[in-house]
């Protein structure tokens, strides 16, 4: 059962080869939590079949959006799906402005690279991502911390892949509702980190 | 993509009120180690919606399943998922079956004690669960390990809850195709165990 903790809105975002795990890990311990989510396609409908072919029915289509009802935009990794997200041209022009100060960006695992640095969003930001694409951080004018499963700079928050999706959700629970209260889950989700 | 390693596969039963990412979690390690993994509803169609409010479709319906396709049967936890499952009888039937040596049973977080522990097939049997549960285990004749993210006592393995999924998703790879193969995954979905 959903008790909402806050007013604050997380939207993430799926794609068709997004994975799915690291999407809906963050939003598990969101929801446990009470931070209302919304799970966004940014196909042409609510379907999509992640990266592992789990087929998931979002609750909204990216074009039924108002992003201003939002307080932190999403975006898994995944392969292609994270290159679809980079292609949304929709999504990264909000992204864009939320990184430019409107609100939160979390992402996660080749998110933090192929849309966040290659668009200079982490410019003089300390950021990580999945393994394979941290050169990427560095390459396009962030500061790379490759030893933590999370890192916040300011409103922008990554994180470095499935593994570590908890620790995602986490961060976003201490910022969105408090400290206290990311504390207060790991029991309640067997937390073993 | 998928490359298979095995043909020994997996059968995973996804109830309304399923703990997703429990059932995720798993079958994304498998997926990633090439061991063919099917869900499975047990509604009677292939849409479930999850203990928050997340709607997968499975592969198929549990009507449609020949049992002896499969190697293992993986029940996640979660509520009233787990309450569904125990009440499933064309699927109990099929795990009382498997327990008693036709194949292998994983069952995580309420699982173990909800399905397993009440019908008396953890008795002499080393196991664990989500916490809340976990009395149960010793109650219905079985020996409680406590402080392991996953146990293994022959062909019944047990892990504690969300965030001890990818544990039980190693356990599996470990078991199906190899020990090697569960630590050729672990960076790939950069465990930070």
């Amino acid at each position: 059962m959903f008790k909402q903790t806050t007013n604050r809105r997380v939207a993430a975002f799926l794609a068709d080869g997004c994975e799915e795990v690291e999407a809906l890990a963050v939003l598990d311990v969101l929801f446990r939590s009470g931070v209302p989510c919304d799970t966004v396609s940014i196909t042409g409908n609510r379907d999509i079949v992640s990266s592992h072919e789990i087929h998931v029915t979002c609750d909204k289509t990216i074009d039924q959006l108002n992003f201003d009802d939002y307080d932190v935009l999403f975006l898994p990794g995944g392969m292609p799906g994270t290159t679809n997200l980079a292609a949304c041209q929709p999504l990264v022009s909000q992204v864009d402005r939320f990184a430019a100060g409107a609100g939160i960006v979390a992402a996660i695992c080749a998110a933090p690279a192929v849309v966040l640095a290659r668009r200079g969003l982490l410019k003089g930001r300390r950021a990580t991502s999945n393994p394979n694409f941290q050169h990427e951080i560095a390459e396009n004018g962030g500061t790379l911390v490759a030893d933590q499963p999370v890192v916040r700079d300011g409103n922008i928050i990554t994180s470095q892949g499935m593994g570590t999706a908890i620790y995602l959700g986490l961060e976003l629970v201490s910022e969105l509702v408090s400290p206290q209260a990311a504390e207060d889950v790991k029991p309640r989700i067997v937390f073993w980190g």
